[in-house]
């Protein structure tokens, strides 16, 4: 197919296509003529999947070349293609110092958080961005004043667990690389404002509940 | 106590609070003499509670003020009072102007999210603004070409209905408006990126174990 083809086939703009083929997102089409290039079905998920990162996963074109990058190489596992693009997912939390005050009370909440999740029986890398997102928003209850005892913590855990196994075998059904990736990016991304909007209207609920009894009438707006 | 005892108390600063005065966010002290006016308990609660809104909270101080505003208001009963502070958080959503084309998808994805949230039993507004971020995810969803099925939804606010259920009775714990306020503030935000990070981790633990089995080692970062 013809680059307007192409267009037309993702819902990915000419002049964006022209884009990412220069930034090397996606691989050259196979020349026809002098200005002409045919391209290929590899090309039309290789779009969506640039596409589904750079939007929706908010991925800088340097992320993306980088999850590009470890999704072509076969010295990785398909564990490790998939993983990547997840770790290059925003929130992006920044981490203290070295030598910083912070910096320990920063350590001692990971470690323990690590050792929480382990004794939980989950397999992660050290290096999951996750960790940190967890440390950042643990610390700032925590100066805050309000505490996250663990029991609350090993609840949360036990809720997203069985979420997460479902999700997962959802994503285990794209056999190829390029749309397991794309699917990865999209579930990760646009259902946590799902569940997080779901919670917000279940604490109304609950709320409603408390204060005017299960039978009661939802007052006005 | 004086301004600078307030300001040593509640760890915002001396020009934060006169900001906070001027907008007539705290309510000003009882003049002692030409240049000084003492503060009290009240001040301290209620200047915790307009941090909390602009720095975790992320409102304006139009927002803040209009939830100060029904806060103050006895007309309004406490879930009323409580709710208004959850519905001025961040993300707010864009809804599609009336007559617009994707106006008629937006209303029958809402309207379908309304009736299966309600056939499970939950109470909630009409207007509340998690509905909207339901429906722009779910429609986002659908134009990438993923479904959400209705299992996996049901599946999604089972799982969460626990967890805003504990969450809320440590709420009512907080017998002071103000403080119920605050703690709704900082429980709602600081909470949401602790569910999703564990989510994140869950996924590559699942993902572990299916690709390298429940006694494999996890492999390099």
């Amino acid at each position: 197919m013809h680059l307007a083809e192409l267009s037309r086939r993702t819902g990915v703009s000419v002049p964006s296509i022209k884009f990412y083929l220069r930034e090397g997102l996606i691989p050259p089409g196979v020349p026809v003529s002098a200005r002409k290039s045919e391209y290929d079905e590899e090309h039309v998920r290789r779009l969506r999947l640039v596409r589904a990162m750079l939007t929706v996963g908010g991925m800088s074109v340097g992320q993306a070349r980088d999850v590009l990058a470890v999704a072509d190489d076969p010295a990785f596992t398909r564990h490790e293609r998939l993983g990547i693009a997840q770790y290059m997912l925003p929130p992006k939390v920044t981490v203290p110092e070295p030598d910083d005050e912070g910096r320990a009370a920063w350590d001692a909440v990971r470690g323990q958080i690590c050792e929480e999740l382990r004794a939980l029986g989950w397999r992660f890398q050290d290096g999951a961005p996750a960790l940190d997102v967890l440390t950042r928003s643990v610390l700032t209850l925590q100066e805050l004043g309000y505490e996250t005892p663990i029991e609350q913590f090993r609840r949360y855990a036990a809720a997203i667990r069985p979420i997460a196994e479902a999700e997962y075998a959802t994503i285990t059904q794209y056999e190829v690389l390029e749309e397991a990736i794309e699917a990865t990016v999209a579930y990760t991304v646009l259902v946590e404002p799902i569940l997080l909007a779901l919670r917000r209207l279940a604490h109304e609920d609950v709320s409603s509940r408390l204060h005017y009894g299960d039978e009661g009438e939802v007052r006005r707006a």
